[in-house]
């Protein structure tokens, strides 16, 4: 394709988006295709010749769109609702455009401080230390495998030459997301030496049992190493209480990491701010401005107030990228196990500029206001229950019955192709989780949602 | 931004990425910026109401360009040269629209089912086994570390409960990336348990020397693991033999990992097959379609004939992500630590479409043509010895004279702003590397680097 062919179906694929974008109600939130629809309709080998890029783009609009799941329709309400918004998409087009990698400073300094600046940016507008260190990776999966590994290294410095010492300890509550056992497993740990730290009756972790277990470790000869404590829980959005989590990493000189991936954002509001008390004292933190700042998968934040650590578990410069030393030359690729580095910083910055810090806390101000009038509405209807409380923009309930109708509930409401609702499990019972973190969800959609649900217990 | 504003800044930014793709020489290679000089350029904080999508255009080009090293320039000849291509970044683009997450086949069938669907296709274009699995990870790195980790949890079922037995070992040769030894590390078998294959004359491991490091270790009580061989090695473009290579895994039941982020897109031109030789007995593979397959950053494939293992060593479930299974309903997130999944399979289709098999072979051959010819043009210059050979598009080459003259020319070449050469140390001795990799790079561009080098040494 000629530079001139990429300006025409450039064009035509800006007038794509911008339609899609706003009709993001014209394709039903999920496709009703079956496993294996796509893949039959699509030729079983590669072509030999080159495509005309109009064949191409008919067949993502007729194969590929239908085969998809919608995250822009305001009706996703599913897991964590996100948003790509227009100016990330512009951001994202731009380093597509580019294509650098951020390996090292001398690779692409635009992508290594253009990063620096926007990371620092986000810990001024949601009250983190100014002096912490801040990377981007993919998910926060990953950032949370970081975090292990460079918890590891600080409980057992030279881990990185000499291997896994067997004993060492993870704590997190029952309800943190999966990533975090993951991350054990994936370093080495195992997943015997995950501890499930018991809730309260709100899904927090209990700072007693938590201390209590790490007792009971050290008086086994285990090594206790790193708590990661859970800002907005994937099941609940529940708060872990860092500051009672703090003081017992204190005492024991544990490695704290927090899993702030969904409620972090929300601290760009002022009045969320509570959420993120005590993480100052933490010594890794991960945020996903890819769930609810706007910004197009992927880009999910970590800081450390430790990056020497981080560094001393990761850092590994062959002959072929040593760089002469300078002390604002920062090269990323020393921060993580993936070498190369996409430009994320550009979407960020991109929306960052777009919405300003008020423009996002407005955004953020809505969904929690939607969550709670539902929430509202929901203990007003004596047929349903609400599962937990609602901080911030996730309800979870349930109608007064059995799981099985639960369930039933959900596969009705998401068949109509108008809402797509999650669920999980609380307390041993099915229970329904309604998101909202959507650019285009209103009260409309919420008020939708809610009577699609009810309908089905009629 | 409302989504006409998104199309009149669309077609805007379309317009700017035609015209710098028209002309990627526009701009110096290097930018000519200091460190911490596009951070003072940038406001401390960030804005706190939005800003209008014309001043954030304006900085794009005014700031951020200008601190850019330029990837898509033909002069960029270091590291390995890439390019993102015009198809790639419209798909890029349609895939920042979309935002979507292919955790869960349900979340995004398109992503789940093109992924497979375009894997399959590059299996095929490059000879490897059809029956093989595929997935997509941001990075050779961590599709290697997820290699080694498969290796560890199928030499010792239950690793990823346990955590890492200690006394595993990982066989890599002298040439082989970082990544590997990264790789080790991550997953907490240490350093000490990485050994360095000793290399032949022309860089390839040797198998001698892997079977008595293993028979040494084996004598020691230690655990041979993880064998990783590399189809094309980051200095020298060296591979290794992997066919007895293979024979010594058999032997003694290792898993083998080959290593083919830069070579292996080499063999979708029949002539390159043979760089592949050996791998079908593999049990994993790594190649990067955003190096030499004109995809954008990132989109690197993992491919294993034993999926099964890389699930037991990652598969983890909870209550919110529990689906309805389906044979035919894949979900991606069991396949290793990243939970989120980007749509990597939408640019990578669209460029294996808009090629074909052939324009890709066609663009390969060219390259490798080009180094090539430079090959030669150097061996009869008698002031200047290649340092390895040069198997495909990169040219290994030093003055003879010492390592700082060589480095002074490396400097002097690359201050010009119209050629970036990277280097590295070979037998003891610095030396230059000449890639060729971008999409734009012609026998002119060549020729320019090569003057520019002797020019140096007049």
């Amino acid at each position: 394709m000629t530079p001139e062919e990429f300006r025409r179906y450039g064009h035509q694929a800006i007038d794509w988006v911008a339609d899609y974008l706003a009709h993001p109600e014209r394709y039903p939130v999920l496709p009703s295709v079956t496993p294996g629809q796509l893949t039959d309709a699509l030729p079983a080998c590669g072509p030999e010749r080159g495509e005309s890029m109009d064949a191409i783009l008919a067949d993502f609009e007729r194969l590929i769109v239908p085969a998809t799941t919608h995250w822009n329709h305001p009706g996703f309400m599913a897991y964590f609702a996100t948003s790509g918004s227009p100016a990330g998409v512009l951001g994202e087009l731009l380093t597509a455009a580019l294509n650098g990698n951020g390996m090292l400073w001398k690779t692409s300094p635009a992508i290594t401080e253009l990063e620096q600046v926007t990371l620092r940016w986000l810990r001024q507008w949601t009250g983190l230390p100014d002096d912490w260190f801040g990377v981007t990776y993919d998910t926060a999966s990953t950032a949370s495998m970081h975090a292990i590994a460079a918890a590891r290294e600080a409980a057992d410095p030279g881990a990185r030459t000499r291997g896994a010492a067997p004993g060492l300890v993870v704590y997190t509550s029952e309800q943190s997301h999966s990533s975090i056992e993951k991350g054990a497993m994936a370093v080495g740990m195992g997943q015997d030496h995950v501890r499930k730290v018991p809730v309260d009756a709100e899904f927090r972790m209990r700072p007693d049992a938590l201390a209590e277990l790490i007792e009971r470790d050290l008086a086994r000869g285990l090594r206790p190493c790193c708590v990661t404590a859970t800002v907005g829980t994937t099941s609940t959005t529940s708060v872990d209480p860092v500051p009672a989590i703090a003081d017992i990493c204190e005492r024991h000189a544990l490695w704290l990491h927090v899993d702030a991936a969904y409620a972090g954002s929300a601290a760009v509001a002022p009045e969320f701010r509570w959420a993120l008390a005590g993480c100052e004292r933490a010594d890794s933190l991960v945020t996903n401005p890819h769930k609810w700042l706007m910004t197009p998968v992927d880009c999910s934040v970590f800081y450390t107030r430790r990056p020497e650590i981080l560094r001393r578990a990761f850092s590994l410069v062959p002959e072929y990228l040593t760089t002469k030393d300078d002390p604002r030359a920062l090269n990323l690729m020393d921060y993580g196990v993936p070498l190369g580095h996409r430009f994320r910083a550009l979407k960020l910055w991109f929306v960052m500029r777009s919405f300003g810090r008020e423009g996002l806390a407005a955004l953020i101000r809505e969904h929690v206001r939607l969550a709670q009038d539902l929430a509202r509405e929901i203990d007003g209807d004596p047929r349903f229950e609400r599962t937990a409380p609602t901080p911030f923009s996730v309800v979870c309930f349930r109608y007064k019955g059995s799981d099985e109708e639960n369930r039933r509930i959900q596969d009705r409401v998401n068949a109509t192709g108008d809402i797509f609702l999650s669920g999980t499990v609380l307390n041993g019972r099915f229970t329904l989780r309604l998101a909202i973190g959507n650019q285009a969800t209103t009260a409309a959609h919420v008020a939708r949602a809610w009577e699609l649900v009810r309908a089905q217990v009629a």
